[in-house]
């Protein structure tokens, strides 16, 4: 296959597609070339378009997770609770509808795809919204493994929040204990033997969101939900896109029982790894008060906390997401050029 | 892998994935239960959703083509212009913007994807859209063979075109000839010696579209891509879903010579065959003259004609779709249970 000739160099790597430098590189240099519609807002994981008075917001994703079953969910709910996140930290709650294309192997079991479209109708409902169009293919044995589920949707926002939007000041808030996706399906690949306690944090988050904003209003300045490469990515983002530094107190990260010893065993860095159903949020000190008490008030925030703070910042500080590990001690959060296994 | 286990009879085969019966079955069965938006029209190719006084119209499609470039185009171009067809289809030839979820197989050419990617944008440029947002994922070697494009694209309509809207009496238009990008495709891989005469029509349709609306308001009351199965697949479908029948005249129906050439050394039939920049049409008869010279006026209608009519029809008739092979002599037309090879 010609598409397969040439340089090792200009070939696509598993590094690309990871969430890791390399992936953004390429997505950067290839697909986003030229792209820009004059009139929208080209956000990290989404578009939003001007429509009457308000925003239409557009996203799209491909999920390829291995296992497609996992403990707490499946490739459907993350397809579907994974769009709604994406318009929910855009600001767009409003979940118009989303679209379906399914492409399975020949040979793949129907039950399975019963099982991922009922997780797929059960997201929704949990949403507000509707799988309103699909499409499916096939391919012949051998030619894919398993299945790919991509989604896309559209919603509606009064004011759009931005991924870019933090201010030196800003109290950083996240929405629960972190890293429950990553380590859930690291510890179910690695058979440790923690089924049932640990499970995927997979879950729309537009409910959640929806009672934020409505207290926090304009006070809250960007969102993100810390999916590939965990809470140390989006963090690192968020910093770099807005051009200032973010201090992070480890003591005050949640955690849950089962995940943290799941890291421990498996060695592995729980604001590394990839969640499903968190945001991570950058507040004006005069609404932290107000948001902390409707995050926590929703089922899907009641481990919400303040856990870190933003930074004005200059030169090489730019970007720098610093962990505070207690009595004054910093280090600075990088993210992995080599990134983890793919769980997302 | 659990998802490969089990009885044969309950898995998914390759009939499901090429635009015939099986694979509706399997669609209609699995993915679309339940999932009707209650506000929604949900269509053949996409979802119409009320938003004040127009709609918002949603589609999507995911596109695994062999070969990736093929005479008169590549899965770039395929993958916009079959979005912004399905749109135009339901009247949205406004397009507000397009989504892609690129999902590569590691080792693939990143010449490749660029000369995808430029395919996508001239085509998004000829159709007066851009993609606003995008996702991209990378599968291990083996996982995947080569590249799947998902796009999904959202357009704005002030009154929907149902592909079930046919009526008894009205004229049955295609907008050119038939059957070039399957005859395309298959004659370039069986070697034909045919490249550079026979090309694929792919083609965004919405600026056609557009002028046979304004030049045909109401009186267009159904529209329909013949892309997978061809034209006999979508006439039988259009018949079917507004429950008449279909008399086409075969020898009104535009070939191309290359066409015709390749479907008699192929054996192939060109009413069987995808188009990727074709539109069907019921139209009133009073206004089929005007639509007529609309389509005939743009570049990609040239060779519009007037090939068939609608026709009240009562039990078994309900979805038949009669080819008139000329001195009064009729056939039924079938779509094939067992379809022809993947080309689209």
């Amino acid at each position: 296959m010609s598409e397969r000739d040439g340089a090792e160099g200009d070939r696509v790597t598993l590094a690309h597609g990871a969430g890791g430098r390399a992936m953004r590189a390429l997505v950067e240099s290839i697909f986003l070339a030229g792209a820009t519609h004059p009139e929208a807002l080209a956000m990290g994981d989404g578009a939003a378009l001007p429509f009457g008075d308000r925003w239409l917001v557009l996203t799209t994703d491909a999920h390829v997770v291995a296992p497609i079953f996992f403990p707490g969910g499946d490739i459907g709910r993350l397809a579907v609770s994974g769009i709604v996140n994406d318009l929910a930290m855009m600001g767009a709650c409003d979940v118009l509808g989303l679209t379906s294309s399914v492409i399975v192997e020949e040979g793949f079991s129907l039950d399975a795809l019963r099982r991922i479209h009922g997780s797929m109708q059960r997201a929704c409902h949990e949403a507000g919204t509707h799988v309103v169009t699909g499409d499916t293919k096939v391919m012949r044995r051998g030619e894919l493994d398993g299945v790919v589920l991509s989604t896309s949707g559209v919603g509606v926002a009064d004011r759009v929040v931005r991924d870019r939007g933090l201010e030196p000041g800003d109290a950083l808030l996240v929405t629960g204990t972190v890293g429950d996706h990553g380590l859930a399906v690291l510890a179910a690949r690695a058979a440790l033997g923690l089924e049932g306690e640990l499970v995927s944090d997979v879950a729309p988050l537009n409910g959640l969101v929806r009672a934020a904003l409505a207290a926090g209003g304009a006070h809250i300045h960007a969102m993100k939900d810390p999916t590939r490469g965990g809470v140390t990515s989006a963090l690192t983002e968020m910093a770099e896109r807005a051009g200032v530094a973010i201090v992070l107190e480890e003591a005050r990260v949640p955690l849950s029982d089962a995940g943290r010893a799941a890291s421990e065993l498996l060695g592995i860095d729980p604001l590394a790894v990839a969640n499903e159903g968190k945001a991570l949020l950058g507040v004006h000190p005069d609404a932290v008060d107000a948001v902390l008490a409707a995050l926590r008030a929703h089922p899907l925030g009641r481990r919400a906390a303040l856990v870190g703070s933003v930074h004005a910042a200059q030169g090489d500080e730019r970007g720098a997401v610093l962990l505070d590990t207690g009595f004054g001690r910093r280090r600075l959060l990088e993210r992995d050029g080599e990134p983890l296994p793919r769980i997302c």
